[in-house]
């Protein structure tokens, strides 16, 4: 019999999803599930995209092209204006979520044994994209002491090697919701210019910040030939589900290179197109709506998780997650435990143990992600849940 | 200014698509073109899977799971059921087309200079994923004096290595149109044993065979562990956009590794997977009828190249591709040239030159692929225009 690849082997498993099994056997029993594991946010898409989708008058679902309708990017440079960044419809390449885009964006500017570097805690499916890549990733921690603001950059300058290719941040950050502030984008930006390196930016929480500054995008440091821009209409416009992304950048190398992988998969997916384009414009109210629905349950949400004794959330300033202490050893173990034997009136919680955020180990043990995606009555339930489970799991140890 | 990878220059534009600059140029100056280029059916996708999209209920787009639905899982193994395939649901994982399927195949089972064995001609887009894992692709060369079929077994005994990992087929052949017989298949088998190989088998066209002779899947060969088999709904239901393919096979190891890659991209498209569910049942006619439109097709297409001057196409058994000689040194000069230079009553050609489809430099030079999926008027005028480009094309030199 033959045998999967080291790759494959070596691969993780998601963080997020890995614990769904034991999710599904709950749910079988007939348990109900709080999903706090994951950012398939619960508003809805909004009705206008959804009407676009009916509207259709296509007798063949046929293949688009492989950078996106033309009619869908130029509609994206009138949103990214909007936010003060200025960018073509040429210099848009829509994929199938941003994880096509990240991955297309590490395949077409670094090659295997190159080092890029990431802060932790991180997007857990980042390492998974650059192991696919064979990428060298090098991390700098943030602290949750610290709010997981930006490390100091000398911690950055020491990471970096002969090697180093490119720096990758998100802003705002899932898991952390940390918003990095011009001042902090400004140091990085030196760096870039300093060492010549790429920035890949993912910037899909964009929408969410709720700090009440004015948000920096990368794409407006002023270095066009550094940055690469991953995006998504995937949260913003709660439609996870139609893989659209998009990567967006001034280098034209760069796009022309991702345009190969692009043709080798052909075409990003089409419906998904139909609803992107008509969730764009006409859109402001929903937007407003979802912002503040995404503001007042951090609020309650955050407030609450430190009420509970031996808990701690940084108060996160944007997307919509947060990153938090528990008062237990092994929260992977605490998350299992939560699915396999806690039920309060038949109902538990799905967290993901925030250890696969971090790629040093021993990091972020007692750590976990959570998303506020839930409505307020759900949210208030999970809190309830997670106070008793505590009491519980901590009792029994 | 950073660079791109080594990988990305190496990465080779797709031959099916890297004239569409020139052909959108033509459509600009109001010329007409009729793409040959590219296997985009003009036959409807079912209307029973546009209402599904119509009658959709949902109110918030979401992700699906990372293995796409159950419920399409399940219809599916009725459908390969018809063919005499027994999987089940649980060894079936959606993917973002049939492309998807073959990177994330060829990530869980190669590592880097692993060597897999393909058949030239081929489908080009192989040796991209192969390239964007960096195995080493090792060509048997099929001959179109041969009509393209099996290449001795010898030709892969010989190109077999310890580094041999993998012998990917396509069956029915996207460009040739070959359709593989049991005998063939036999061999094969014997060969991926006898040297514990991974036979990954692409079968998309599995619908499309129209020499009367029952078809064998490779997943029928008794070699459980060591197929995979990559497919897609895209020609068969004529819904190429919707991007939903999938990969199945027995082997757990690997069904358990190309889930970790998938968890990575989180989900494949949701509408697309409602348009294909919706697809599989209750289609027998819409079935019958495409395979006979496209046998009418292939009969009268095939005829018609081979009465041009000069011109020669073995008769296709399956697909709806064909690869024809032309009186022509360079095919893809000509290819070109028609889209730059060439108009019949303001109307051209756009065909893909086969070299690309070859990895063997210098064979297929003044060969092209062409896809019948036009309608009988259309082929026809396609007929009149390459007859006519022809004759002033080798007039002029």
């Amino acid at each position: 019999m033959p045998h999967i690849s080291n790759l494959g082997s070596r691969m993780p498993s998601s963080p997020i999803r890995k614990l769904a099994p034991l999710s599904a056997a709950a749910k079988k029993e007939g348990v109900k599930v709080y999903h706090l594991n994951i950012g398939q946010p619960d508003l809805p898409t909004p009705p206008q995209a959804l009407e676009a989708l009916k509207a259709l008058e296509r007798k063949t679902l046929e293949y688009s092209p492989s950078e996106g309708f033309s009619s869908l990017r130029k509609k994206l440079t009138g949103y990214y204006k909007r936010y003060g960044i200025e960018v073509s419809a040429d210099e848009i390449i829509v994929t199938c979520g941003g994880s096509e885009a990240i991955l297309l964006g590490l395949l077409s500017c670094l090659d295997p044994e190159d080092e890029i570097i990431m802060v932790e805690p991180g997007y857990a499916n980042y390492i998974s994209f650059a192991k696919t890549v064979h990428l060298s990733v090098k991390t700098v921690t943030s602290r949750i002491e610290e709010g997981f603001r930006l490390p100091p950059i000398e911690e950055f300058e020491k990471a970096i090697t002969p090697r180093t290719k490119a720096i990758l941040l998100c802003n705002p950050s899932n898991p952390t919701g940390y918003v990095y502030t011009p001042e902090e984008l400004q140091k990085i930006k030196e760096i870039v210019v300093k060492n010549d390196l790429f920035l890949f930016s993912d910037e899909v929480y964009r929408e969410f910040v709720y700090n009440g500054k004015p948000y920096l995008s990368a794409m407006q440091l002023g270095i066009p030939e550094n940055v690469v821009m991953i995006d998504s209409v995937s949260k913003r416009y709660s439609e996870c589900g139609v893989r659209i992304g998009m990567l967006v950048t001034h280098n034209r190398e760069v796009h022309d290179t991702v345009m190969k992988f692009c043709q080798a998969r052909l075409s990003p997916p089409l419906l998904g197109q139909i609803v992107a384009e008509a969730s764009i414009e006409g859109t402001e109210d929903y937007a407003r709506q979802c912002f503040e629905e995404y503001k007042a349950r951090r609020d309650f949400f955050i407030k609450g998780l430190n009420e509970i004794p031996g808990v701690y959330s940084p108060m996160p300033e944007g997307a919509f997650y947060t990153v938090a202490s528990l008062p237990v050893e092994d929260a992977e173990d605490f998350c299992k435990w939560l699915l396999t034997d806690f039920r309060l009136d038949g109902e538990t919680l799905m967290m993901a143990p925030a250890a696969g955020f971090y790629s040093t180990p021993g990091l972020g043990k007692n750590q976990v992600r959570m998303a506020y995606v839930l409505k307020e009555e759900d949210l208030s339930r999970s809190l309830e849940i997670l106070r008793a489970a505590l009491a519980k799991y901590t009792s029994l140890r």
